[in-house]
């Protein structure tokens, strides 16, 4: 083999990260709020072959992606049914088939937070190489269809920055949120080979809150008019935001830190610019949030199926 | 009777304030995260006699609180298992018994605040009057035995200071956490006569983080030393800060400025002074978080009984 070849040959593993240097000289480690533990659990056992973790708010979601990505890559068990890994606790769920996770993690940065610090120290615990993470959620979109489905390209502010402010020890540090535009594209590439539905690439606004923190006039408070309303809605459009939700921007800055490859996948549940309130049918509600768990899984399933020919460039599996 | 008699003598009620003109204008309004909605629930006839409202971050914790509740005020129903009013969603759960109302609110100030702006407006649209909220939860000492319950005094931010800023249309808002200091009291004095566990009333700190936000030395991320941890965690100390939680500043000011009378009960899981993991014993750790729920379930009781006498100005039930 010529060294090119070789190259090609080795597969380049990337660990997931984790930067704190006190988790080494710990004697083990609660994951309080998966209720699993490196004392408890045998965490590379349980979790070693993870190649894909797909995350969203909902426990129900999680669960109903497990059993349509086993049916995907054909590892369904129709014994199995698929237990929540953190039957313990009710802060999370979790599912695992083959080498797919999934994991619920509430609404907002703060609950995702929780949730990913644990999953980011679980990974590493496991010893889990060149892992690629997918949030798969609901948002409103601006000026699209419902229905569409957005692929992020940057996560940006309430004040339509590409950045992620973490407070430590009372003080404000920036961090990047930059997502894998690679990925980004291949799952773009996949939903045109799917042909069901619209999947467009575009920036995610992340905020703290639904009702004022997303210019909505149906909250318990509102002090703003339609027009403001529009307005901002319109400068957030400028800045080429297609879509609101309130988890990406910290999901981003955490998985860059921890080298995992990531992309955010979320459905629009309405046109922002038409309403606020999430009044239609619970059929056609329920057929929306089904569309980035199916662009996920068959990214998954394609990969899989590449699984030798893949180069390291873009995913090793 | 004169009129100082006649004041009191007449209940002095205060409904639930929304601040929101569109309301008004709107056909219906759907509380998309409870999945219910004035035109497919009688609200008025589902929640119209609610005086309590107990709030906290697990669906199980808010379960058990109405199973012990209805089993302290009397009104169990052998046949009942009490349904989960809010079964068409995964988002939040919410059980009634009698006049008091239990509702989970997942970690963190987004989630509440999705929670708290649908409660609000349902309280509004079911016309309940002179509302008590207390949230019960858990928390993470400074300088306390674990295991005892905080009353808080001030919500205050990760500097200390006690305000929640609420970005709306990109800027932000400053808002008010101040909670009813004499509820607090009420509180603090219903335990002495309880007299089951400590409980004091102080300062509690809310952060939008866990790890990185509390100071913690066991998150995937760590940028600072066991002494950096301990000089902030003594500076919230000499703030008058005796724990540090999630939730508190948005409920504080969502409660504020809506006319609820609020208070936050949390107990402490551990003293952050000595350590950051939760490894207690399951049991004890479970038995703690009974606390707050006994503190206010025993709350609660007295005031029903004490119905007849009481004053306008502490609270009218």
């Amino acid at each position: 083999m010529n060294p090119e070849e070789e190259k090609r040959a080795t597969p380049c593993s990337s660990p997931v990260f984790v930067h704190n240097p006190h988790l080494d000289v710990m004697k083990d480690d609660v994951l309080y709020h998966f209720a699993l533990g490196t004392a408890t659990h045998n965490l590379p056992a349980m979790f070693g072959d993870v190649k894909f973790v797909c995350v969203g708010g909902s426990p129900w979601r999680m669960k109903s992606f497990t059993e349509y990505i086993a049916a995907e890559i054909r590892m369904e068990d129709p014994e199995s049914e698929y237990p929540n890994i953190c039957a313990g606790t009710d802060r999370y769920a979790m599912y695992k088939v083959g080498p797919v996770l999934s994991v619920s993690h509430g609404m907002g940065i703060p609950s995702i937070a929780i949730m990913l610090h644990e999953l980011i120290k679980l990974l590493h615990h496991a010893h889990c190489e060149d892992v690629t993470i997918v949030r798969i959620g609901t948002s409103g979109g601006i000026g699209l269809e419902p229905g569409t489905v957005v692929v992020t390209k940057k996560s940006m502010d309430a004040t339509f920055l590409p950045k992620f402010e973490q407070v430590i020890l009372g003080k404000t540090v920036e961090r990047n949120t930059d997502l894998d535009q690679c990925l980004a594209e291949e799952l773009l590439q996949c939903s045109k080979e799917l042909n069901q539905f619209e999947t467009v690439i575009g920036n995610t606004m992340c905020t703290l809150d639904f009702y004022e923190g997303q210019a909505r006039l149906d909250g318990a408070f509102c002090s703003y008019t339609e027009k403001d309303k529009q307005d901002y809605l319109k400068k957030a459009s400028e800045a080429g935001i297609c879509n609101i939700e309130m988890e990406s921007s910290v999901f981003a800055a955490m998985c860059k830190l921890s080298g995992l490859r990531a992309a955010v996948v979320c459905v629009t549940l309405l046109d922002r610019l038409k309403g606020d309130q999430m009044n239609g049918s619970h059929e056609v509600l329920q057929s929306y949030q089904l569309r980035p768990q199916i662009l996920v899984g068959n990214y998954i399933k394609k990969l899989l199926k590449a699984k030798a020919g893949r180069s390291c460039n873009s995913a090793t599996v």
